[in-house]
C-alpha cells in the first residue's frame, strides 16, 4: 500500500541525452511505476505487440481519437503518434505512477491535462558531449548533427515548465537522481492520501 | 563541485519520532550536508565542546544576540537555546546544505529567514506507535506520556508549512526518503546555479 496519490511523470530532453535508457531502468526497478503506451498509425515492426510497445491503430481511428481521447499527438514523417488519456487514467487508478518519455510540446500538453504531473528535463553535461553522443549513435551526417544540436539548444531554452533538471553526465548518477525525485514527490504533502493522515488526528 | 545553490533543510516532528537518529545518519553519509549548531546558555555536559555540540555562551551574551544574530530562540526549563544565523550563512557560503533539527515554531522562523529552506516533517506510523516509543525511551510517567502524545497531535496539525511528510515506520526507509528529498531538491530548477546552465546556451 502506498501513502501517496499516484501521479504522471514527464521526462523530456534533447535527442541523444539518454532518456530511453533512463526510463527503461526506472520502470524495471520500481513496481509502482509504469510507462505510458502511445497510440500510433505506423505499422508494427517485427516483434512489436499492440498494447505493449504501442497501441497500433488505423488512420481513421486515430483521426477520431485525436481531440477527445488523446492528451497530445504529433505527426512525424507522415505517421501519427499520440498519448491516450485512458491508459494513464487506468494506471493512476490502479496505484501506478505513469512515466512519459515525450518531447517538450507533448510534455506541456500532459501538464495541462494533469496539473499534478512531475516535470523532469534531462540535460547533457555539455553541448560537445551531446554532439559526441549523436555521432556515436550513428548520426554521421554533419547536417543532421548540426540540426539536432540546434534543436537541443531550443529545447533547453524552452524547458521552463520543467521543475527538475537532471544532468546525465553518468547513467548511474542520473538514474539515482530520477529515482530520488520520484521518491521525494511521493512524500509531498499535497500528494499524501488524506486517509493516511486522518488516523494521526489531522 | 555542485550544480545547485546550497539551502537549509528543516526537519521537525513530534518528540520520540526519531528525528535525531535520522539527522545523524544523514549528516554522517553526505559530504555536502552539515548540521546547524545551536547557541545555548546551559552549562556544557561532560565531553561537550563549544563549536561542535553547541556554542556555549553566558546569559548576557545570549540576550544581546537574541534579536539580531539568532534566526529563532526559545527558553526551555530556564535555559536559552537559539539558532545563530552566521553559522548557517557561512556553511551555505562554503557549499554545504545545512540541516536543522528543530520544533515547528523554530522551523517556521527559519523558513521566514530563509525562504528557500526545504521543510520536512517526520510522522510516526500511528499515535499508538509513538506512545510505545516514548515508553521504550523511558518516559514511564503516564501524565508525561499523555502530554507528549497531545503535543504530537498539536504539532502534526500545525505542520502546514512543511512541504514533505515522511513516515518513520522503518529507520532505513525513512532515511532513504529523506536522502531522496535532499537529492531531488538539489535538482530543482530554481536551485540550479545559473553558471551551470549558461554553457548549455540557456
Amino acid at each position: 500500500m502506498r501513502n501517496s496519490v499516484p501521479f504522471p511523470i514527464v521526462i523530456s530532453g534533447p535527442s541523444g541525452v539518454g532518456k530511453t535508457t533512463l526510463v527503461d531502468r526506472l520502470v524495471a526497478s520500481d513496481d509502482l511505476l509504469v510507462e505510458s503506451i502511445s497510440t500510433t498509425t505506423r505499422v508494427p515492426r517485427e516483434g512489436e505487440v499492440s498494447g505493449v510497445h504501442y497501441f497500433f491503430v488505423e488512420r481513421d481511428v486515430f483521426e477520431r481519437m485525436k481531440d477527445r481521447e488523446l492528451v497530445e499527438w504529433a505527426e512525424v514523417h507522415g505517421m501519427f503518434y499520440g498519448t491516450p488519456r485512458r491508459f494513464i487514467d487506468q494506471e493512476l487508478e490502479s496505484g501506478h505512477d505513469v512515466v512519459l518519455n515525450i518531447d517538450i510540446q507533448g510534455g506541456n500538453s500532459v501538464k495541462r491535462a494533469f496539473p499534478d504531473a512531475v516535470m523532469i528535463f534531462i540535460l547533457p553535461p555539455s553541448m560537445d558531449v551531446l554532439e559526441e553522443r549523436l555521432r556515436i549513435r550513428g548520426d554521421v551526417d554533419e547536417a543532421v548533427i548540426r540540426r539536432r544540436v540546434e534543436a537541443a539548444r531550443g529545447e533547453i531554452t524552452g524547458s521552463n515548465n520543467y521543475s527538475y533538471l537532471v544532468v546525465n553526465d553518468d547513467l548511474d548518477r542520473a538514474e539515482t537522481a530520477l529515482r530520488s525525485i520520484i521518491e521525494a514527490e511521493r512524500c509531498r504533502r499535497e500528494r499524501i492520501h488524506p486517509a493516511a493522515l486522518k488516523q494521526l488526528g489531522k
